[in-house]
């Protein structure tokens, strides 16, 4: 069903990783409360507001990963099919993902994942798998596609289900085991694991050997960077996608937003090169 | 935030119980591809085909539950707003559900939030607890609205992660008692517990009193009517939304489609007054 002439969201992701030199994703997370003020009367002011912000930090990231639901309470979707559209047409080497963090079965799924590959035609979608492989197994229909599996989240409340143990081991490495195994024969999955604890990114990767991970919590969130890169570095120097969002989109709120934003986009992909000695600076 | 000014959700769900003499909740899932051929060529063919069937079962439920991923699929957002307000006017007694298992924390869930309850006014929405109590807690900031939790799903693969022993306990009794105890002091919670094994629907009553309980998974699904009103009624003789969809959406395909939604709405409603006790037949 992959109507998309776009490579598979691995292919794409590993020729990121080379080209940008980069590990780092940038969240387009366009709080309609927080934008500069320029925007304040802008007809399309999420997708204007994050066009620049894409086109500052295209050289510094490896993915994009605008999130769904700033677009959904502004009844701004189509603001959000021009995003990506607009990636696609402008930098069509760096891979979108769609957080979305969908987490149905059967039918409805089907649903989602024409919508995110579809509609969104977006190269990978964040979902959610407690409802188990058949919350997984409608997107890896969509060949290719990347499909990105919570695992372990950064928030305080993570822990309330992720790291209850099951037969001696936290829920999150049982989930980890489940995607690193039966869950992904078609190797279209990920993980996402939260920076705020680099023990448990390090216990994720000694589970799922190569498997790229989706790491949220730098920047505004506070995860260590040194400890983040050195727990989730693969023997390729790569395998991370280190989202940061707010940080960078609201690095300044005036005028300079762009700038002040590809600043600290740098800043932050350099330190992460610092750690995985790859260079950059 | 509640600027609606419609009565609580549970107030509203306790009411509609009562007037209906209903536990049946019909879900809205409007598959594009399923529509009767009278609504090949409609502009609006999803808000049509679930108005004729809103108007067709409105006697005879206690809830209507649209499920957002058919609408998203289309692009049809618009008509989303559209059948929830229609609901809204023409059967304002009748609680609206909005089936979209959000699953997200902070600043993005309370964007899903405001999605929810001020874009669509949904009186409730289901969300997906793998994130813990920060994943649930931004969604009671919104007073009266009704939280729907994910518990026990009724696919094969629900017991991935759901049956896994902590504590020698199954994970989603754990999710059961979190539901029950500290995370619900607003008394704003639910639970979805699926129609496919009463004898967990049995446990999770027992560990959670009175609380409303989300039952999908009878009629297209084939679940036991029996065995699940059984196993979940309160001593009230109610407690339940139990769920259909397709088996009344798509009763007949030719343009006696409503009708035929009525004649079997009808006798689920029935079929489960039979073994509550309530009447009905």
């Amino acid at each position: 069903m992959n109507i998309s002439p776009r490579p598979s969201f691995s292919v794409q992701l590993s020729a990121a990783w080379q080209s940008s030199n980069s590990l780092l994703c940038v969240g387009l997370d366009p709080d309609a409360t927080r934008l500069p003020p320029m925007f304040a009367h802008a007809r399309f002011a999420l997708f204007d507001f994050c066009r620049a912000i894409v086109d500052a930090t295209a050289p510094l990231v490896c993915a994009f990963k605008p999130q769904m639901a700033y677009f959904s309470a502004q009844c701004a979707e189509d603001q959000l099919e021009q995003l990506i559209a607009y990636i696609h047409d402008t930098y069509p080497t760096i891979p979108v993902i769609l957080d979305a963090k969908r987490g149905d079965i059967g039918a409805t799924a089907r649903q989602y994942a024409r919508e995110a590959f579809e509609r969104y035609e977006a190269d990978a979608l964040t979902v959610n798998p407690y409802m188990g492989y058949d919350s997984i197994e409608p997107y890896l229909q969509w060949a290719g596609k990347g499909v990105i599996a919570l695992c372990r989240t950064s928030n305080p409340g993570g822990g309330d289900l992720q790291s209850l143990s099951v037969n001696g081991q936290p829920l999150y490495q049982h989930v980890a085991q489940l995607a690193a195994r039966s869950w992904n024969a078609s190797g279209q999955l990920s993980l996402v694991v939260g920076a705020t604890y680099p023990d448990e990114i390090a216990q994720v990767r000694r589970l799922v050997g190569e498997m790229p991970l989706l790491i949220p919590g730098i920047g505004a969130q506070g995860g260590d960077v040194e400890a983040t890169v050195k727990a989730g570095i693969t023997t390729q120097g790569t395998g991370m996608m280190i989202s940061s969002s707010r940080a960078i989109l609201y690095a300044s709120a005036g005028e300079d937003f762009a700038h002040a934003a590809a600043v600290v986009a740098a800043r932050t992909r350099d330190e992460i090169n610092r750690w995985r000695g790859a260079g950059g600076e």
